[in-house]
């Protein structure tokens, strides 16, 4: 039972890449780039999904799925990345059955999260850890903190993506959940 | 408030069409030909996600995703049709902004049956009806039956499907939970 | 453990008076008349509040709310009548300490039917069982069948309440639930 | 999409009120008082109605329906202003929609609260922003504290809901839940 | 994946036999004499455990499990037999799954349902399949129907929970449910 | 209402005994022990038993039950002693009841916890507050800590259970829970 770092051999069919996409940034693209030289296909598992309007996740699974289908689109990736919203269990132990059930079959899981990790290693599956990327710059938790600060975000995502963000009224929608009015 | 059932000059941004898919048969992608004429894109809702392994939900939603994209890989729809498996709440009034809040932006939604025509309507969406298509022929209630039955049913769901079902072991689990041991 | 069915010395003080009201008819509103008798105050459960556009619940928990409203204060019932809509358990064990949970204090439970009953008396309660008030002729079963049928349905219906359902569109949304189109 | 803050010379029809009252105090009878200039009826829901025994929330739904309901009635505002406990949902997103479900007609919302404001506003409702009143003294979460430290408290909630809070042995349940025995 | 109807060389440490027991029949005890003949130690699990005043479950999960324990202490079964009440949850795929997180670990399914059967073997489990007993004189759906049709039942449960049976009113709570006043 | 300490005159039939177990430790065994002197029989209800892989939970209900279980059989307890594992409901005032429809009758609750004491005193029943046992050496929380800290923590629990909870990866588990891969 060990998460495989880097197992350039062996190319996986499918791997499952949850995160909660709050918002989308280049962390995350990085970790799909990299997975795309290890696996066939990436499904995107778009987390607590039954979520939204929270300081912790503000946009709907909606608003992502939009977010995350923009960028696959521009970068040509459609053959090759599938996004699927899946709500939250209150119950580990379950998780990873409860994705066989409602995901074709996938191989793999794609995760930096030691809990994800030990839940797919606990569900007899390899899992795929990708390198950290300047953690400290990019992270959802840094970005909603910055909105909220009134400095300066954008540079932290993917630049097609600004768009919609506003349009969502993501940056208000943020500062108005912190108590700002 | 009323059904659109033909509306040649408006083209729809995207399609909802929810269905059960237990299994996919032809007429299921009649309708699915048929809506991709009328708007740009078309998600498909695998409903009753959390259901499986009942005589009315054989199978997993996993298992149907695999099914509906071998055919859409197959017919090269890909760039036009998405997939999301959606689990049922227990109530009606709510489950179209439960769609609004899993789903990106959908204008339309596509469906014969009265119920889901009724909860879209009532929030204010237009809805796509498609013709009939040789229901006696090709229903899922048909096909379930048939296979109980060990009549033929083969020639109701598209042809590169049967092999996937197959690896399901799909008509021997309906078989056994028709009591048939 | 027995159930009251004429008890005329004593007065309770609350009693709660379960329905799903789809729709209300006259039969209720006997039951309503004959409880005022007594008891000091009535508290009307609208059961079932979360379901809605089905064939045996076609309208929601608010629209009951609002014809309940309506013949409430029409009547000059407000001062003894409150109302409280109640979403089902899945647990009829728990169903009065449910309702002990949400509802000011009560001393009895009325109600024909026999489940119900059963369940205050299992937790201690008085249950008041009125009179039967020509069952054959109003029933929401009935009523529901009747409009289906294309039959007249008005007069069953307390006569304040007609608007308010054709506002509604409940003989339409009954149609095209049960079908119809 | 703005908060209203004063507008005076609309009416509302139903305002919905959402609060926790645990307990009731001042602060929430001055914003009753001030809603009731604005609107011909207001809608008091109990909030969290599913949570008691916590900290948080020591009183049950029906607890606090007891108390709104007396000072309703020594205030002699019956005509205008009723009572629904409504349990929480896990989805903020379908919160408002869930409210319209559950309740008769409203159009517009009553609440200082930032995340209340922003989804009655997300669902299209006005909003209601009352005056702060002396948010320093009087708060729910000021009352519970006070009570465990042994300090005064009785002046911060309407004196006709002293003996109901006594009855219901708020204060001793509160002292246990901070584990004081 | 095929059931095992008896392989007397293999002993399994411990096997799950799920069952309503409403109520606990002669049919109920012979499957637990067969299988203590091939298994170490049993699970009993009392399925449904949320359910009861309805006509199909009666009984409590409580009341069901004192009744078993009676008849496991009068039999001197203690040391091999546990009892475990367990809710429904509402997906199939993901029962087993639910069972390891909540039971002790096990090696065979103890069943003659085809769907439990079907869902062991599913999962990985060997399933041993009791042969029939008397099942047109002894099932519950037959007790429940003689009782309320005022016939002989009770010589068709073990003697020592006849007691417990009329202490919990099983019989009239029954004939209640079944609307006979 | 008052929480019985020591009543030794009075011989419970029955005791209800909540408690995580995460991990079963000496201060646990020592309120069995303080209990059987007290009770004739001993219900051990493992609670939250629908989470696990958490830092706070981090065994499953099934992996507590057999470590509960080797306990009991060691020490020759069973016959007086039995598990249920019990999840979680999101309702304090529900909770007691839900004990009464899941669980055999019992007649006394066993708990250092105020809440758990409040909440059966609120439903009538006597309490048994157990003695203090060395809190500062041996709770879950303190050996959760020392184990992800590294250091020593096997002599807080009862000998026989190391070996199942090796078996499990418990101290891996843990360790990597809190972020330590």
């Amino acid at each position: 039972m060990a998460v495989v770092k880097v197992k350039e051999e062996k190319k996986y069919k499918r791997g499952v890449m949850p995160g909660r996409f709050q918002p989308l940034h280049h962390g995350h693209l990085h970790v799909v780039e990299w997975a795309l030289q290890r696996v066939e296909k990436i499904l995107l598992v778009i987390g607590s999904a039954q979520d939204s309007f929270s300081f912790k996740n503000p946009l709907t699974a909606g608003e992502r799925y939009e977010i995350l289908e923009r960028v696959i689109e521009k970068r040509g990736w459609k053959q090759r990345i599938d996004i699927v919203p899946v709500m939250d269990i209150n119950s580990n132990k379950q998780w990873v059955k409860y994705l066989e059930m409602l995901l074709p079959r996938f191989d793999v899981g794609i995760s930096g999260n030691p809990l994800v990790q030990l839940l797919f290693l606990d569900s007899g599956y390899d899992v795929l850890e990708p390198p950290m990327y300047r953690r400290e710059e990019c992270s959802g938790t840094i970005i909603r903190r910055r909105i909220v600060e009134g400095k300066e975000w954008r540079n932290c995502v993917p630049e097609e993506t600004i768009e919609l963000l506003e349009q969502f009224g993501f940056p208000e929608r943020l500062k108005r959940l912190a108590g700002g009015g």
